[in-house]
């Protein structure tokens, strides 16, 4: 049982889209992301992904519309609802997922995460 | 499909321990709400309960510590803790948790709230 500093907690992040697990809630996970760039696009078919926004700005795009998020907004992005997370500087966010998401969804890529380790 | 900025949407909580729905994560919700005062000693049995401090500073009282939470700080009290919520001025909490967990768990007191609405 500890308690952990979410901005604290970013400088064990070392690049973009290396997330860390900073929380379990039952089946559900609390991820700390820095997004920088854009990521590959993908869906998650059987879970949604919320996006919680700590410090800086994204954009997340989808096939119909952009929703620009700054610090401080939740988005949640429904299920099997393709998706790019992309910025144009470091932008830190907190995920609130299922454990079983995987980053890049449906895709593997090069920048798919399998094994994430807790923050330290 | 809408972004909610959680601090701005503290203007819509009326009163302490009177949470809203900001957003559903699967079967998860989040939800925000103002702690104030001494809360109603409970527990989850099937349920873990995040909180996550927006602004302000709050004890998280059980039985066999206090944990003092301050902005930015997450903390999961774990399924089956009895717990206290306890805070000396209002404190801006966002919570996530099954969208099953009663706010007074195994209890029902004056402050069980069993219809939430949504963050308009």
């Amino acid at each position: 049982m500890r308690k952990i500093n979410i901005p604290d907690a970013f400088s064990q992040v070392k690049q973009a889209y290396s997330p860390l697990i900073a929380g379990d809630i039952d089946d559900v996970q609390v991820k700390i992301a820095l997004i920088d760039g854009p990521f590959d696009w993908h869906q998650h078919p059987d879970e949604d992904e919320a996006f919680f926004i700590i410090e800086g700005e994204m954009v997340m795009e989808m096939r119909t519309q952009n929703i620009v998020l700054k610090q401080g907004d939740l988005f949640v992005v429904p299920k099997g609802t393709e998706h790019r997370p992309n910025a144009t500087a470091p932008c830190k966010v907190m995920l609130i997922e299922k454990a079983s998401v995987l980053n890049t969804g449906d895709k593997t890529t090069d920048k798919t995460k399998k094994d994430i380790d807790y923050v330290a």
